[in-house]
């Protein structure tokens, strides 16, 4: 069904298609279920009584309630994309009939011209492409494409497609630099991954155009949106002004100067990384050699100085914004759902560019920490923002939204991004290059791939990750293949060894980029055996990041673990983590699973010096404790209480 | 000129009136000429510029600019008493005639029922009284009265005080519990405290019955703010609803029980602390035992589970209030200036009831710390929130106002409010009962203070205290005269030495509550000297405060210390002081007039294992540095930088 259009084919690979790896069991298999078969339909039922689906049928009249808004076309969109990749490997009448009805509303909402939004036919009929800096048009439409293609690839129907080839069509005719078009790029980026997506989709390079068009125009002089603001006679705004530590303005979205130009990771965390994501794809089509250098710029900015342990971004929650360089305060953090979301579809996209395994580092890491804490063990309650330490008596006096996922937002952007990487994550398991297929991530799967070659090659992976640090992985073949398996050694792994039917492998020569490179003839029924030895490690944030200073987080394989209430008590601030002490692996409480956690013993303060006292002179003195270190995404499914992953040491 | 109205005399004692103690020099002695010299004029000219002193006037109308605003004559008013204080000990003809004429708008704008409000007359004159919730109407009554008693009792005019009787005495026809009255009470405190004063000076119980009336009434049910809002058909706000951590409706003005049965410190702070004082003051002049234990429970509260180490309290600046017991987050800290004055009122009315050093120790915190840090060293500019760590990027990406003094603020209730503490600060020095003067402060000083016995008893400390332990106090009298010397020995102290005329004292019998009890017929020029220990101490907060584990806090006699980047460059979070480093006093930089400075060695991290990296798994390995802290109060008079309270030990 895949074009083969190829584009410039700069870079490492390709992801497989979702319908190319099944995901099998363990963690994932188990969260891949209950995404499928609780959180699309608890998402398909909010939006039955938010007015989200109705919309679509354009019978809105001012006055009524449920009113669009300017983003529920991309929640819906969204929904669609992953059910999309759901009926891709899991066919599902009641849902593709479901999906089938939804994307004929969109069909029969499309007005002649191509254009497609609920909330501008609707609402503000004539006010069409009038503030592209605010009100996320563009945006909606990239995530209507996402979906479409995702729809057309897990169930070969064109209908949805053919719509959004239209809509870009439309869009591709309005802006760009000719005489009687909007030099216009989106406020709210999204729509330049999806423009790729679309054009390998339908085999067409006008959209490639598009997307490089948007990313190209995006931040020069004279600015657009001060043109735009201009012509619409709009009262001033702050984004127009320097933004917090003079900032230049615009930095809130991304448009403060050329791309290219591009120094550090600024403003909204889920433009942001959408926006990297969209200059990596485009970068990797076009060979773009200054789009990838600015890739690489950008990466480094978020990855070295603007990153959470678990993978979030975006450390503020004014603005859901990246701040400066090391700031990354744990109780007050945002570190929003979609923004880790947005940072893997850049890490991935980086993938492809460059086979690194740096970068799939980063991608394991949001996804086992940052991501997955975003949704309940039971698939029905959504994290907004990903909070790294929380008090119970903290938040209501706070911005903070709450220390427990709530079961729908208002803005309610994380829950279907959550459902549509999961519905989609087999594909991020492998990059696929010439002759070469390289693991970028451990989960129990059965895949399907394509080497270009004219043949299929299977690989089964068989593995406990990450709880335990063993995966064979099975090499299914209809006749021998010369190709490279470049195994991906995470960078949290300080010893690895790989067997190939049982013969040990000296690693050291076969290693490159963080990947073991297992090149031959490769023969049905081949066993290759890699170990990654697991143990819990303790990890220290950068000096400069001052919240963690005097603090130790605990990482066993790509898991971020933190203490709770529940298995801890309160005060975890206070409870102190010598170097020495000797950390165990044991099973842990059933409500949990029996995930595996961590204990050692710790120590309190007598509390005996401040009796009746709020500072006292005394040099503490400790008593002894047990610690219990749970891993951190499965945190807040038990009674509420404190929570902390860094911890005094 | 004060009127001997006793009361019921419950306590152990009274402040000397502010004209009977001169504060002659040292850190003091400068503040006060910088505030008397610098800050009342430059205070003076902001109210000119903004239109408080032409609100007076009464001659606003609408569409004019400089709208008068409903808490304007408070500050007016503080301004004012301050500059009553200051005449008492400083005459100065020129501020004399200011104030004259502001009090003579002030009297021709009052009108002919006693109202005064330049709000309510010019702006809403149909509104009076119709929102005692919200509006600050009895709030700044009682700063205009505080204002008369001071301008009374520091001139002898009588202009001003009379005009406040007949304004309280219109105000107790209003309210109380009569058919034909408004049982309402103040939604911001203050006028408690200031009836009391009025009762005093003027000799009518009439006032203090009024105080005693607020605060018995506050909290009661039927709820006057209910009421209130049925009558005046306002619109629901958050008020009436549960607030954070469902504490009950207008908790956040103390008003969510009676005040007897209020068991936290709740809510906006400055007003907690001022309804507390008044309670403190309406509980000595009744004698009333309930109140004075419903002082000691709040007390508790603040001082013991919500107060920072500089003595700020509120420690949330959403609502500017108290949260929850241990919560005092340094870096977002909010500790209003206002709230911390607000905690001397509390504390040296507490003083007056009972004779416990441990709420001097609390006053002395306060002003040496939370207090004096609100103004710059040069008076000109002020602090509203006094944080207790600081990184010069992080407070445009927060609420931070700033990480500076600033000049002035649209809210410029602190700056006036320190003007007229610091202009009072010879009264805190001692209380005086039967035959009893306790020392509550050392600071260099004349007093002239009047034991009840028709004889002036004249006490001077000399001194360099609180850069030196060492006081001594010269006694002169007429004739030799028997009393009590209660010398403070403070919590900091741990080994304090007196000699009466050379002679050592032996200390351990004679303590009680925190003071040395000198009991002897003294004579003119007896010398007592005072030795108070003064080495370093390391501090630790009490283990639940989860913003400082692992760290401490250097203090030396009543001064808090704290780092700042012009001394230790940046990170300093990173910056370790281990148990054992030997820690020296040396004199400081002359930017900071030379004042004592701590240093010692300190440690921070090798950054070898970050390079590149955000998070590393190394062991830490430590690189020698130098410490040096500074008195915390002096922070943010250099370059701006990073600043730190409390270390990583």
């Amino acid at each position: 069904m895949r074009s083969n259009l190829c584009f410039s084919g700069l870079g490492a690979g390709e992801n497989p298609p979702v319908a190319a790896v099944r995901v099998t069991g363990g963690l994932w298999g188990e969260r891949l279920r209950v995404n499928r078969e609780i959180t699309l339909p608890a998402e398909y039922e909010q939006y039955q009584k938010t007015g989200h689906l109705d919309a679509w049928k354009l019978t809105w009249k001012p006055g009524d309630p449920k009113r669009p808004h300017i983003f529920w076309d991309s929640d819906v969109a969204k929904w669609l994309e992953a059910a999309g990749y759901s009926l891709a490997l899991h066919p599902d009448p009641e849902l593709e009939k479901r999906c089938d009805e939804v994307i004929g509303w969109m069909a029969a909402a499309q007005q002649p011209d191509g254009y497609l939004n609920t909330y501008y036919i609707v609402v503000e009929p004539d006010k069409r492409w009038s503030n592209l800096r605010d009100c996320h048009e563009l945006y909606c439409a990239g995530h209507l494409m996402e979906a479409a293609v995702a729809y057309f690839e897990g169930t070969g129907k064109r209908l949805f497609l053919d719509v959004m080839c239209k809509y870009a069509d439309y869009i591709a005719k309005v802006f760009g630099r000719g005489e009687n078009q909007l030099r216009g790029y989106p406020g709210h980026e999204e729509i330049e991954i999806a423009l790729v997506k679309l054009a390998r989709a339908a085999g067409e390079k006008r959209y490639l155009d598009l997307a490089k068009y948007f990313i190209d125009e995006r931040g020069q002089q004279p600015h657009y949106y001060d043109i735009e603001k201009a012509r619409e006679n709009r009262p001033d705004s702050w984004m127009e002004r320097p933004g917090p530590n003079n900032l230049p303005p615009y930095n809130s979205m991304q448009a403060h100067a050329p791309v290219r130009e591009q120094q550090n990771a600024d403003g909204h965390a889920v433009r942001a990384c959408y926006l990297y994501a969209g200059m990596a794809s485009v970068a990797k089509a076009t060979g773009d050699q200054s789009l990838v250098d600015a890739c690489h710029t950008l990466w480094d900015s978020v990855t070295t100085k603007r990153m959470y342990i678990t993978g979030g971004v975006g450390s503020s929650r004014f603005g859901e914004r990246f701040t400066f360089d090391y700031d990354l305060p744990n109780e007050e953090a945002y570190a929003e759902t979609c923004a880790a979301i947005a940072l893997v579809f850049f890490a991935n996209r980086m993938l492809c560019l460059e086979a690194d395994a740096k970068y799939a580092d980063v991608m394991e890491r949001a996804l086992y920490n940052g991501i997955i804490s975003g949704v309940s063990h039971d698939g029905t309650h959504f994290f907004y923002d990903n909070i790294l330490a929380s008090h119970p008596l903290y938040h209501t006096f706070s911005h903070q939204k709450s220390p427990r996922r709530q079961e729908w937002y208002s803005c309610a952007c994380c829950p279907p991004n959550i459902a549509r990487l999961l519905a989609s994550l087999g594909s991020y398991l492998y990059t696929i290059g010439d002759k070469t297929v390289w693991t970028q991530l451990y989960i129990d799967s059965q895949a399907e791939l394509d080497l270009g070659n004219g043949k299929k090659t299977r690989i089964t992976q068989t593995t406990k990750y990450p709880w335990e640090g063993d995966i064979t992985l099975t090499i299914g073949l209809d006749a021998p293949t010369d190709f490279t398996l470049a195994l991906r050694i995470p960078g949290w792994c300080r010893q690895a060894t790989v067997a190939v039917n049982d013969q040990a492998v000296a690693l050291d020569d076969l290693m490159n980029n963080g990947y073991a490179h297992l090149s031959r003839n490769w023969q049905d029924g081949d066993l290759v055996a890699l170990h990654l030895d697991m143990p819990v490690e303790r990890v220290y944030a950068h000096p400069s990041v001052r919240q963690n200073a005097g603090k130790v987080a605990l990482q066993r394989g790509p898991l971020v673990y933190c203490l709770e209430e529940a298995d801890n008590g309160p005060n975890l601030a206070d409870l102190r983590l010598p170097p020495a002490s000797e950390l165990t692996v044991i099973p842990g409480p059933a409500e949990l699973d029996g995930a595996p956690v961590i204990t050692g013993p710790a120590l309190r303060r007598d509390l005996t010096p401040w009796a009746g006292k709020l500072y006292a002179t005394d040099r503490p003195a400790y008593v002894a404790c047990q610690m219990t270190a749970i891993p951190y995404f499965l945190w807040a499914n038990r009674a509420p209480g404190e929570m902390t992953v860094w911890i005094t040491e």
